[in-house]
């Protein structure tokens, strides 16, 4: 696996501050893809969003660890960056420490208000392998 | 192929006026997921989109028809709309009608501003196949 970085005129999309969803796609049991929007984190190495192991997606990187995310500029919709990835790492969540950063970063909440007791959340490290610009 | 319809509750995120953007998940040729945003419409029974033969979608959908849309709703984070689906047709837009009738829905404009001479545009025309939905 190679590794890549973020180019720098596309960085603003991964701030904190910027808030854009990334929609992930994964591959599926069949072969087919997935896809749908999650929050995330750029900590300046990996992507990481939150799972529960009870999610398709969470079995389809089990199987397969190849992802792309696409985001898109949330203040201008002809801005976008696809991040190939592989899932590189997953981390446990046991106190749902990182799914309340992304609460506090995308809704302002200091604790995931929709855990679920039960759901077991772990972390998705995903590692930027090649990107693609627009805009 | 089975077909399948939109769910009355999600299907607002398919209206014209709501120019929600899909990012259209597809298979490259060595079986990882390719992601990104596109303009779409919906007819009511295929959703459709643009693009130039020389992308690499346009490749990988000929190569394998199957495809998920991931549709986030504008005006609320929270609901989003996964539309899986099967490339059942390629139209040919040699005067590009399709691609400037989606930049009269999207930028407001008579004409697609962003043409190119030489580049052949085509409309790939999706049958949903299966949907999911949040929120």
């Amino acid at each position: 696996m190679t590794s890549t970085t973020i180019p720098e005129s596309f960085a603003d999309l991964l701030d904190w501050d910027t808030k854009s969803f990334a929609h992930v796609a994964t591959i599926g049991p069949d072969g087919a893809p997935q896809n749908n929007p999650v929050w995330f984190d750029w900590d300046g190495e990996h992507l990481k969003f939150s799972l529960t192991t009870g999610r398709q997606k969470y079995r389809n990187l089990r199987a397969d660890s190849r992802v792309s995310l696409s985001i898109l500029d949330p203040a201008d919709p002809y801005r976008y960056l696809e991040v190939r990835g592989e899932l590189v790492e997953i981390e446990p969540d046991p106190n749902i420490d990182f799914i309340s950063r992304m609460a506090k970063k995308y809704i302002g909440k200091d604790r995931y208000p929709w855990h679920r007791e039960g759901d077991e959340r772990v972390v998705m490290k995903v590692k930027p392998v090649k990107t693609t610009g627009m805009g």
